[in-house]
C-alpha cells in the first residue's frame, strides 16, 4: 500500500508567482518579506499587470496587513528606487510630514526655523489632494519658484541654506508612483499599512535621520476617527523607527483651517508674516503649531535638550529674522523672485472676490473642514484632474474660528476665486460647513497626543488588529 | 440660529462614478440593480479601467454579494450584449451545463437525447479550463467540426436536428468576458455570487425555457466543500427560476474521472460507444448520469411525466439510435466529418502510449480527480496559454475505479501523449492521485441531492451568508 505523496504544487520549483500572492492575501494570510519585495519590485517594474495589483491591493486593506507585513513593505518600497544620501552634508538631517489638512501651511515654517538652527531640512512634498492643499502647489505661486530640481540641485541648495522643499523626483520610490496611483482610483487609499508604507518608503529613501509626522485628526483630516488616527500615528512611529530613523508623532487637531489662510499665494503670505515675527490676529494656531513641530525636530536633532526648549528656540528664529533669511535663500536658490515679497497685498491679484456675512448671531460652533477644503479647491485653488493648471490667487481668508462670537452681517469669510461664476458653489459650501449656536463650544486642544518609539509599540500590542 | 444643511454630496445631480461603487462594495454595502447595471454595462464597453473593475471584484469576493446583488448582476450581464431568441422554433428549449470536472462528456449524450424527444437544445459550451477538459475541444477532435457559427448557422442546425453545440458568440454577454479573463488573473474566481452571475447570463442570453445544472462536488470539482457546491447549487436554481427559467441542479460526485476516457477524441469514442446502445465496461457511471440529467431535462421539457419516466425515455433514444442519429446529423450540419465514427480506433493516433501497472495489489479507494485531470492537460490534451493548440489524441483510459480491487502489476491506466518525452510528470501525477488500501472504499452516491425551486429558497434563507 503506497501512501499518496504531497501535492505536486509543493515539490515543484518555487517560482513565485503573483496570483498566488493576490491569493494568499485574499485567503487571510500573512506574507513573508521576500514575497512582499517580489510584489513590489514587480509593480514598480511595470511587470504585473495592473489588475492584478489592485486586487491585491483591495485584499490587503479588506484583510489588513501585520505589522511585519507594513514594514516589509515600507522597506521594500523605500528599494525600489534612488535613495538620496545628504549623510556628506555633515549635519543631522530632519523632516516634517503632514497627513493632509486644509491651511496647513507649517512647512514654510518649520522648514526655514530647523535649518537656521543649524538642522537640514531635504522636504519632499506633494501636490493638492481632494480637499487637501498642496505644499508645492503653494510654493509655485512664487514667480519663478522650481519644485523640480536634479539630484545635484537639491543637494546644493541643502548645502547653502539647509533646507529646501521640492517636488518627488522619478527615480526616487518608484513603487509608490505606481502603488498610488492605482490606490486612489480603486478605492483602496484608506489602509493604514499601505498609508504608512507610502508615507514612510519616500521619507526613508531621503536619507533622514529624525522625522517629525503631524497626524491630523476632525473634521477636516482624512481619517477622521480619533482611533484610526491614532493606530496609524503609531503604526508610522513604530515602522520609522524600526527602519532606523528617530520619529514622533503629533495627533494634532483639523477641526478648523489652520490659520486664517487656506489657497496658495495668501498661504504664503500668511507664512511671510510669522516669519517676520508678526503675530497677526487668527494666526495663532498656526504659530503655535508650527513652533511646537519645529521644537520636536530640534530635539530630535540634538539642538535643544527638550521639544519645550526647542520650542523657545523656534521662537527666537522667527523673532530674530534668521528664519525668514532661510526662507528667502531657499526661494531664490530655487529660482524664485523674492521681490514679490516688499509687495505682498498688491501681488494677490484673484479675478474675483465676495465677502460673506454672517447670516445670524451666535459663536462658531463646528466647522465642517473637509467641505471648506473643498470650497478652496472650487474656487479655483484645486484641480479636478492632475494635469489640470490652478489659481494660484484663489482661496478663503477666513474671519473667525471656532469659538468666536459673531454679529449677524459681519464679515465671516472673504472668498478668492479666478471668476465672479465661480462663487455660487464654494459659498454654499461655506454656509453648509460653518455652524452657528447659542453654546459656547468647548476649547479643542491643538495637540492631543505625542507618540513616541515607547507608547507607540505598547499600542500596537494592544490593538486588537 | 441655522442648522447645518445636508452634505453637499448628497443633493448633487446623482452622476453614478465607479470609484463609489468600489467603496460602497468594500465597505459592505449593499448596491443597488442600477448601480450593477452601470458597472456591469460600463465594464462590457471598457469604459472602466481593468484595474477598478478587479478591485471591485475582490471587495465582491471578500464582502459577499447577496441574493438581490447576484440577480441583479445575472440581469445586467445577460442584457449586456445581444440575446439569442429560439421561441420562433416553437419547441421547449432546455440545456445542461456542468460546473465541470474531468471526463464529463454527458452533453454529448443529453443534447441529442433531449433533442431526439422533441426539445431544442441550444448548448453555447467553453474550452479546457484549469484541470477541466472543454467541450468544444472534444468536439474539435471530430475533422471539420465548427465550433464557431454565426447565429442563423446556429439557428439552422438547432432547426434541422435539434441540437447545436457551439462557441460563445462575441456578442453574446460581453460583460462576461470583461469580468471572467480579469477573474481569472486577480484571483477572484471562486465567489459563488460571481460564479452564478457569469453561468446564468449566458445560458439566459441564450433564451433557455429550462436549464438542468449539474454541480459538481469532490476530489476533482473546482468547488471541493460539500457546503460551497450546495449554496452554489441553490443560489444558480432560485437566481434562475427567479428570471423566468425552470431550472434543476443536482449535486453529483466528482470524487473520480466520470467513465473510462479523459482527453479530446477518446471522449468522442466513449460517447458514441454510448450513442450507439453499447454498455462498455467502466462507462457505467457515465451512461447513469447521462440518463439521470436526460430524465429530468424531459421532465421539464414536459415529454415526461416525472424524472424518472423522463429517464426511461432516455434510455430507449440510446437503445432504438434516435439519439445517434441526431448526433451525427448535428456533426455533419456542423461540417464535421462522419466517417471517421466507422473507424474510430484507428482513427486514434496518439503520438505515444504508456500503460501504468499497480503498484501494488489493493482497492483503489481514493482518486485526486484534480490531480488526474492535470496530467490529462500535461499529456497534451490542455493549454497552458488560451492560443496554444491542443492535441486532440492526448488523453488517460481508466482500466479501474474507484472502489475496484486490481493486482499488482495489472494496467490500471493507459497514457496517451504526444510525444513520449511528456509521460514523466502526467505518470507521477497519476501515482499520486490514486490511493491503494487494503479497506474497501465506502460506495459514493453519484447524484447526492437534487434541488429544485423550493428546497433552494430555503437553504438560502437558512444560509448565514
Amino acid at each position: 500500500m503506497i501512501e499518496r505523496r504531497a501535492h505536486p504544487a509543493d515539490s515543484q520549483p518555487s517560482a513565485m508567482h503573483m496570483i498566488d500572492l493576490i491569493r494568499k492575501k485574499r485567503d487571510g494570510l500573512v506574507m513573508t518579506a521576500r514575497e512582499i519585495e517580489f510584489l513590489v519590485h514587480g509593480s514598480a517594474r511595470g511587470i504585473f499587470p495592473p489588475e492584478q495589483i489592485s486586487a491585491w491591493l483591495m485584499a490587503a486593506l479588506l484583510r489588513g496587513l501585520t505589522r511585519e507585513e507594513t514594514h516589509a513593505l515600507t522597506i521594500a518600497m523605500r528599494d525600489s528606487g534612488a535613495r538620496f544620501d545628504p549623510s556628506h552634508l555633515g549635519k543631522f538631517t530632519v523632516d516634517k510630514h503632514s497627513t493632509g489638512g486644509v491651511g496647513d501651511k507649517t512647512s514654510f515654517l518649520v522648514a526655514p526655523i530647523a535649518a537656521a538652527c543649524g538642522l537640514v531640512v531635504p522636504m519632499i512634498s506633494g501636490r493638492a489632494l481632494g480637499h487637501t492643499g498642496g505644499t508645492l502647489d503653494k510654493l509655485e505661486s512664487i514667480p519663478g519658484y522650481r519644485t523640480s530640481l536634479s539630484m545635484p540641485e537639491f543637494e546644493r541648495v541643502l548645502a547653502y541654506c539647509g533646507c529646501s522643499i521640492v517636488s518627488q523626483t522619478p527615480d526616487l520610490v518608484p513603487a509608490d508612483r505606481v502603488l498610488y496611483d492605482l490606490r486612489d482610483r480603486t478605492g483602496t487609499v484608506e489602509s493604514p499599512g499601505l498609508i504608512c508604507a507610502s508615507i514612510l518608503s519616500k521619507k526613508l529613501a531621503a536619507g533622514l535621520n529624525g522625522l517629525v509626522l503631524d497626524v491630523k485628526t476632525g473634521s477636516g483630516a482624512f481619517m477622521r476617527r480619533q482611533q484610526d488616527a491614532e493606530y496609524l500615528a503609531a503604526l508610522l512611529v513604530a515602522t520609522a523607527e524600526a527602519a532606523g530613523t528617530r520619529t514622533v508623532a503629533l495627533l494634532t487637531d483639523m477641526g478648523q483651517p489652520l490659520g486664517r489662510m487656506a489657497g496658495n499665494w495668501i498661504e504664503i503670505v500668511e507664512s511671510m508674516q510669522l516669519l517676520r515675527g508678526e503675530q497677526p490676529r487668527g494666526s495663532e494656531d498656526l504659530r503655535e503649531l508650527s513652533l511646537i513641530l519645529a521644537g520636536w525636530m530640534l530635539f530630535l536633532g540634538g539642538k535643544a535638550d527638550s521639544p519645550q526648549a526647542g520650542q523657545l528656540k523656534a521662537s527666537a528664529a522667527l523673532n530674530d529674522g534668521s528664519a525668514e533669511r532661510v526662507f528667502l535663500q531657499m526661494v531664490e536658490a530655487q529660482g524664485g523672485d523674492i521681490s514679490v515679497f516688499e509687495k505682498m497685498q498688491s501681488f494677490h491679484r484673484p479675478g474675483a472676490r465676495l465677502d460673506v456675512m454672517a447670516w445670524d448671531s451666535g459663536f462658531i460652533s463646528k466647522m465642517d473642514t473637509t467641505m471648506l477644503g473643498w470650497a478652496v479647491q472650487r474656487l479655483g485653488a484645486g484641480r479636478v484632474r492632475a494635469s489640470e493648471p490652478l489659481d494660484p490667487h484663489a482661496g478663503i481668508e477666513f474671519h473667525a474660528h471656532r469659538g468666536d462670537w459673531v454679529e449677524q452681517g459681519q464679515p465671516i469669510a472673504t472668498l478668492y476665486a479666478t471668476r465672479p461664476g465661480l462663487f455660487s458653489e464654494p459659498e454654499g459650501l461655506l454656509r453648509s460647513a460653518i455652524r452657528l449656536s447659542n453654546l459656547q463650544p468647548k476649547p479643542v486642544e491643538l495637540v492631543s497626543r505625542v507618540w513616541t518609539r515607547t507608547n507607540a509599540e505598547a499600542h500596537l500590542r494592544n490593538a486588537l488588529r
